[in-house]
């Protein structure tokens, strides 16, 4: 028998009432005189988990992932007009930082320091890359100003499920008004925290070879769906390597979770093109319905039209019962 | 029986021609017109190796090192008078960044660009911000203006171990002019490329568990005392949660790969206090002499003392024989 939700919680070692405040008194922020939400709300999760391998935590699996496709969505979200909860792996990419040189923090502060030295050639350059950066700086603390975006941060798995059911509970008064938008990499198998050594491995002691076993994580979509918050839009992700492993796993999504849409990805294509998942209107039984989404020609990131379609699918499934 | 260095090679998909050659400009470029080395070169090297659980890399398990030892000893090695070479995990802490704001790289332009609205108190303590940033920038680029500094960044095992030989290969030339300093957290277990799978591992196809293999990895503190570069001076490092272990492994490589110096490591302390094993007077076979170094009091990082203290042993060993 695998671990069930219930297990994992149990012998998890995080405690996420903190978060759960925070989302809390972010909620209240949003919501007018009257009660009612003066937006919709949305979830989004970026970035990998990582798993430990010990207790005090040396060594740990990590899942690939910048955080690319969540930081460019959460602009996006809030440029449609939601408030969002950004449950983000530490130090993975962050909103707002599209314009920003890349690399290092040195380079990058060169740039704006001293962009003659950066080595960028024409002057027109430097002025235009100042003005990049002096833009993102001035839309994230707009942003802020508003009080539309709260970042919670995670790095092992642990924390990551511990929070985002505390968000999901938080968000759970708010109904079919909140989304959850799942593009982090979460990990698929975890050392229970209970079977987990205390110091570092030793290699002296394990011979030639070691033999790690890990469990399955249990699948948490369910949970969401039925429990946790069971009126939000849920979308969540599937990224693969294969196209034949990928058409079953999303088709899969839909029907055993009954979540409202699944972005397909490939490792190598996802910035140019997704593919789009929702239910059949005859039912989850049958074949989902596909749509794809395209990089624009015009310079756009693929998550302007993604997000777009997704807010308006959520802005009708809102709607239609008027909450 | 375990892999040996040679079958690790033999089996990694990386090149490493393009590091040798950027290597062999950088001694060149630190070469009086008579061929002799202007300063002595320390390869140091830093942050966590990943190995990768699958070809295509989704997966990859880490060891946690944020690599500030080794960018903080680099800009105490380049102080004594050497020439760097920075081997480190790409995205890892970088010399010169100390006195920067810490956290997001938008929290630290915001405190560049506009001080008052990072919320950091009084207005001198923003231009002390501000005065500190501006002065790394200008060391950072005072150095890279006269060449004694290459970064050489790696992310995998594979990367770290094929770029290291190359350094040492390229090094070996300079005789006991070049230093080795190994502060990166080298992962101690992999999983060879051949043995590797081409896709995502599949949750699906294993059961409840996912077992995993992993072989030791070769040592190579001993082939590069041996063989790469046997007249450099060689430190290496050991870093523990367990003083017992500590102890035992720190004696070990001297006794075992012949290196001249051990810097030994307990995770929670490592920034207060390390003990420094050298081989004994009487020779490899007897206890080590040790030395503690701590902190200064006068808020210095511990990085000074220890590189000064090694400093002065490599000019002592590469001066007794006047190479």
């Amino acid at each position: 028998m695998g671990w069930t939700s219930e297990d994992f919680f149990t012998d998890s070692p995080v405690s996420s009432s903190s978060v759960h405040e925070r989302v809390d008194q972010f909620i209240a922020a949003n919501r007018g005189t009257g009660g009612q939400l003066r937006r919709p709300i949305v979830c989004v999760t970026s970035g990998g988990t990582c798993v430990p391998l010990e207790r005090r935590c040396v060594r740990f699996i990590d899942n690939f992932s910048g955080g690319t496709r969540g930081a460019l969505s959460t602009e996006h979200f809030l440029q449609a007009g939601y408030a969002v909860i950004f449950l983000n792996r530490k130090h993975s990419i962050q909103p707002f930082t599209k314009g920003l040189p890349s690399g290092q923090i040195l380079d990058c502060l060169t740039q704006v320091l001293e962009p003659s030295a950066a080595g960028n050639g024409a002057p027109e350059g430097s002025e235009q890359a100042d003005r990049l950066v002096r833009a993102c700086v001035a839309t994230a603390h707009e942003v802020a100003a508003r009080g539309v975006l709260l970042r919670v941060a995670f790095e092992t798995l642990f924390e990551y499920l511990a929070y985002l059911r505390a968000i999901a509970e938080a968000l759970r008064p708010c109904g079919q008004g909140a989304a959850f938008y799942l593009a982090a990499a979460v990990s698929d198998f975890f050392i229970p925290w209970q079977e987990m050594a205390e110091h570092k491995i030793q290699s002296a002691g394990v011979g030639d070879q070691l033999h790690l076993t890990l469990q399955k994580t249990p699948k948490m979509l369910g949970d969401l769906r039925r429990l946790w918050a069971p009126e939000a839009f849920v979308i969540s992700f599937k990224l693969e390597t294969d196209e034949n492993v990928l058409a079953k796993k999303a088709a899969g999504a839909i029907e055993r979770y009954g979540v409202h849409a699944v972005v397909a990805n490939i490792l190598e294509t996802r910035k140019d093109v997704v593919t789009l998942l929702a239910p059949a209107a005859a039912g989850a039984s049958a074949a989902p319905a596909k749509s794809l989404i395209r990089r624009p020609a015009d310079g756009q990131v693929i998550e302007a039209p993604l997000v777009a379609e997704l807010a308006r699918r959520h802005a009708v499934y809102w709607g239609s019962t008027g909450t």
